[in-house]
């Protein structure tokens, strides 16, 4: 039997454990710290075994999926690198691609280190809060390295398929992070800056769907986004930069009271929605998978 | 038999129509414009009976209900105010209610307007996205004048229960529109610009449940939100400008790379919304209604 070793039970590594329980001929075996983590993935029953001792599992595991936050992962791969069984395949799930694609230059040939990203999670953190149905139709990000093994690209997208990931999008760590800086990050800073407004808890009683959707991710884990934000700075601050600019032009026009170029300037922006809409209900934006 | 006269049935109109059916002993007549969303609002039995001469049904009309956007209410009270039934009640939804509540001055003493805003909405709108389970667990927000008659504030209160309503929601109209800039008006101005990037057709495959979250109210109806936003302009620009400082202050300390910084600010603001989820959770935001 082969072995999945899976790094971190928090909220998506309990919930890939979950999820990957039951592939192909690998053993899933959960690598926990703490005792409250061990006991609740026990209860759930989030991997076939679990083990408080990485070290002793990697030299004979033949996937490694890494699941901490950045710091956590970049640690492990330098405190572990000798460990990892030759021909191996690592691979992560945090948010960020280019600083851990980096980070794991210092394994060695022939431990193969794929960069992924489950466009998946919740507003909850947390082993309790694990599902392994959390990827159902969702985005698998892979940023494979130019010397990755085409038999573990192979392998990752039987492991996407039996997760129920909605499809597999291949690309590049620094692609990665741009389009996650826009359609990830910038929301993230968008929620707190909205739950930062002294009125948030004067309001109570005048918020409607919008406010509540918006708002969802804002009670977010402050140390891991720290991470995720400080190690894409430049492609976040351009995306930031741009929404602070649109922000002003229409306060601009609201408050001139330009009706004309307002309406202008909300048709244009609706009528991208519409399209994009549009265009995901006919289902014109399924990624070839590789 | 007693009549609602519910005039123009749109995405709201045509689902305060169906909600409010069977209510007591009121007929339930709908006024529309066009052949097609008289047709449609027929095939869904939308209404008890349907017309398209208002002003006809106005002098037997006991309550009469507004659906139009902003300008078409006001247009309406100033071109039919001579024609509504001695002592009836006279509601609006409409997302602005400092501008609705002057215009309906020009009512005749006996006719009593009360502002309303259910804060419910879809990002689709008209008669055939209309639900009769639209406001279920929403809130009814109403602002009464000054000189409201008690019995017609009870006749609102059962009219929203019989819709279903979460909450009766009782404040001033200048009070409503400084919070619905925030709660609304803002969520809307952010989803625009959001959409209004140059990423957002190339960001297809990256985006996570934030992302759909917060740009879903984006496909506006850019008319009706251009006399939304211009009816309601000090208190959005004021909003706006907030929430365009604390962008830049994140955009700031992200560029600078002071994590700790960073870390404070992100505690706080994941804080607060972790503080009000939590009070909501209690039901500690349960408002008196009236």
């Amino acid at each position: 039997m082969k072995k999945i070793l899976v790094v971190g039970l928090g909220l998506i590594g309990g919930s890939l454990a979950m999820a990957l329980r039951g592939f192909e001929d690998f053993e899933v075996v959960g690598a926990v710290r703490s005792q409250a983590t061990h006991d609740k993935a026990e209860a759930m029953g989030a991997a076939d075994r679990l083990t408080f001792d990485p070290a002793a599992e990697l030299p004979g595991a033949d996937v490694v999926v890494l699941c901490q936050d950045p710091a956590g992962i970049i640690a492990f791969l330098e405190e572990h690198r000798d460990r990892f069984k030759p021909g191996c395949l690592v691979w992560d799930v945090c948010g960020v691609k280019t600083a851990v694609m980096e980070a794991a230059k210092c394994l060695p040939d022939g431990v193969d280190f794929i960069g992924c990203h489950p466009m998946a999670g919740k507003e909850v953190s947390g082993i309790a809060n694990a599902e392994g149905t959390l990827f159902r139709n969702t985005h698998f990000i892979v940023t494979p390295g130019p010397y990755a093994a085409a038999e573990h690209l192979e392998l990752l997208r039987r492991m996407a398929d039996h997760c129920r990931f909605g499809d597999v999008i291949v690309t590049t760590p620094e692609r990665h992070d741009q389009m996650i800086a826009y359609t990830s990050q910038l929301m993230h800073v968008i929620a707190v800056s909205v739950c930062a407004d002294e009125g948030l808890f004067s309001c109570k009683g005048f918020e409607g769907g919008s406010f509540r959707d918006c708002t969802r991710v804002a009670a977010l884990d402050p140390a891991m986004w720290t991470q995720l934000f400080t190690l894409n700075a430049p492609a976040l601050s351009q995306v930031l930069e741009g929404l602070e600019g649109r922000l002003r032009q229409y306060r601009q026009v609201i408050q001139s009271g330009d009706r004309e170029t307002l309406s202008a300037l909300l048709a244009q922006a609706s009528g991208r929605k519409k399209q994009i809409d549009l265009e995901r209900a006919r289902g014109d934006d399924v990624r070839p998978s590789f």
